[in-house]
């Protein structure tokens, strides 16, 4: 493992493994703390999130804040914003090769590193939330993942979720498969790939750039994430027609990466800790994902008369098939192969369970007073 | 706070609050354990669920595990099934009167103290898991709930969501409202209030009683929770018809309620973890219904050939009415219509988000191949 820190600077807090700590007693304690010294341990954690970012910031934030919390301010975990420490999409390999201790991301960011790591985020057409949440914990997920990551050196974890994911922001209508043929919209992988089965572009910004590129016309349309975190971005003044449901990510779920010296330097209990921490915030964040993006709807809606549509029925049986095609080529070998099948073989049986419980509770639900 | 529990005898282990501690030092701490003895404490927790049952015995297991784990086995949680140290429905009780610590049950098991309490569980047509989730963390619920449990001397945590519970098992289809006239359901709570609206008897009758009485004709119909607790009992042998969705119970959250002077005696680090405990729980159970929900559906259709049925529209349009006046009912005045007040407007934005989310990929998902 390559210890690259120093090339880093602001990285220098950070301590990979137990290899070094300070001796402190910890101020304030409320647990009788003996009269000797408490090992204390300070991990550097990177994310693929802008300073703040409402919902996906704040989750690494709480991870932090529970594992803090829960050891007594014997770990704290500094949290780096996306830049501050390395570059957003470098913060796999910065916990691969321990200049970083954690990250919090999305795995599909690591698509050149494997096809099989967007299995772990959302595909096209692919699991909910909750279905993602089963497949991982019970249907076979987590193996295959520490196997794919642990081939890095990094061990992962369920760290937040976004729930649904809106199709995007459009300035012209879609009334037919015609209007995908040529369409320039900012949606990346492998919902970019299905999006270029239907003979349009897919054009790679990061959010802070989106904005300006509907507003100049550079792009016609432009998915980010959902209404609570599209809100504040302001797409609605330049592209009036609100797409849902999407396709492209049906239930995000978002990652923690430890690198695996630092995980095995924890002790049993801290362990759990470490575990806890992610799991309760993935409860947390799909909760507040789920009331926020509804409070943040309602005021689109109403207060700022958002054009809502839905994609025509050709387009979707359309991206339908092409997302299965995509799945299957980014699943076509090895471990890739094994994961495809894996959450394939789950997402089948899902269906058959969603078919009668809440694939149409929520409609039932909707003929309703 | 009354002390009953030299009256329970079983629970003698049990130590409310921090009254108690005992100072054996932990064998095979991973921590450098300083050479001085530590506390250590041992909770009772009472639940209102079966030995062993899956899913939610499961998980209250599963929260005491979670706090020895990460309390490096400082703190230790013995859980009993029902009847064990106290009947089922004696659970709230005994915690708030402290001959128990702390219980994992659903709330709306107390409506007889508070017709608030089914608020935090399930209530017809209503919110699903991840709404449920989102309201009482976001919405306003969480609040309401320490004021309403407050009043007994309880502090209430979510700790597992069963997901979406299914309609239930009857002996003879349901064809129209007519079928409903005279239809003798086990079905407790607002759902068998809706029932009755519609001209049914709900009969009350615990899990375990439930078989024998659709054998013996003593009842029409059950509902109980889904695939995978049902499998099991083998309602499919004596009523064929499943009917799903079901409407009564979208996505039940059970609780763990802890006696208000052992919360207060924890440390701020260990309330951290007994609510990460529960938090990350919720997060896993609710994954384990659905993956288990669709292995388990997927066997009684295929191999036990349960006839697939969803109620008629006039019966889905006639509870919906009823479950808005049964809400009502159990909202009309104190704190229980501020909390009804609260969910019902947490409902309303959250169904239309549903509305062009979840509650419509589901259906454009099953559209595809």
């Amino acid at each position: 493992m390559i210890n690259r820190r120093n090339l880093i600077g602001a990285g220098a807090l950070g301590v990979a493994g137990a290899a070094a700590t300070f001796s402190t007693p910890q101020a304030g304690a409320v647990l009788a703390t003996p009269a000797i010294s408490r090992n204390r341990r300070r991990f550097n954690m990177v994310t693929t999130w802008p300073k703040g970012l409402p919902g996906l910031g704040t989750a690494a934030e709480r991870v932090a804040q529970r594992i803090s919390d829960m050891t007594d301010g014997l770990i704290e975990v500094k949290v780096f914003a996306a830049g501050e420490l390395v570059p957003p999409f470098e913060s796999f390999d910065a916990v691969a090769n321990g200049s970083a201790d954690m990250y919090h991301g999305a795995e599909y960011y690591w698509t050149a590193k494997s096809t099989g790591f967007p299995f772990f985020t959302a595909v096209p057409f692919g699991m909910t939330a909750q279905e993602i949440m089963g497949w991982i914990d019970f249907g076979g997920g987590q193996e295959l993942w520490d196997e794919l990551s642990g081939q890095f050196g990094i061990k992962c974890i369920q760290g937040a979720n976004t729930g649904h994911q809106m199709g995007g922001w459009f300035r012209k209508e879609i009334l037919s498969l015609q209007d995908m043929a040529g369409l320039r919209m900012r949606i990346p992988g492998q919902g970019g790939e299905v999006l270029r089965a239907l003979g349009g572009a897919s054009i790679a910004l990061a959010g802070g750039e989106i904005y300006q590129a509907l507003q100049t016309g550079a792009i016609d349309a432009a998915e980010w994430v959902g209404p609570w975190n599209d809100y504040s971005l302001g797409f609605h003044r330049e592209a009036p027609f609100y797409y849902g449901p999407g396709f492209h990510e049906p239930g995000a779920s978002l990652a923690v990466g430890i690198n695996r010296g630092v995980w095995d330097s924890l002790t049993v209990s801290e362990q759990a800790i470490f575990k806890a921490s992610c799991e309760a915030v993935n409860h947390e964040t799909l909760g507040e994902f789920t009331y926020q993006n509804s409070v943040h709807l309602d005021l689109l809606v109403n207060e700022h008369n958002v054009q809502m549509r839905s994609f025509p029925e050709d387009v979707v049986k359309r991206m339908s098939e092409a997302a299965y095609d995509v799945r299957a080529a980014a699943g076509s070998s090895g471990i890739e192969k094994r994961i495809y099948e894996s959450f394939e073989k789950s997402l089948k049986l899902m269906r058959g369970w969603a078919g009668v419980s809440d694939g149409v509770y929520y409609t039932a639900r909707a003929l309703g007073k």
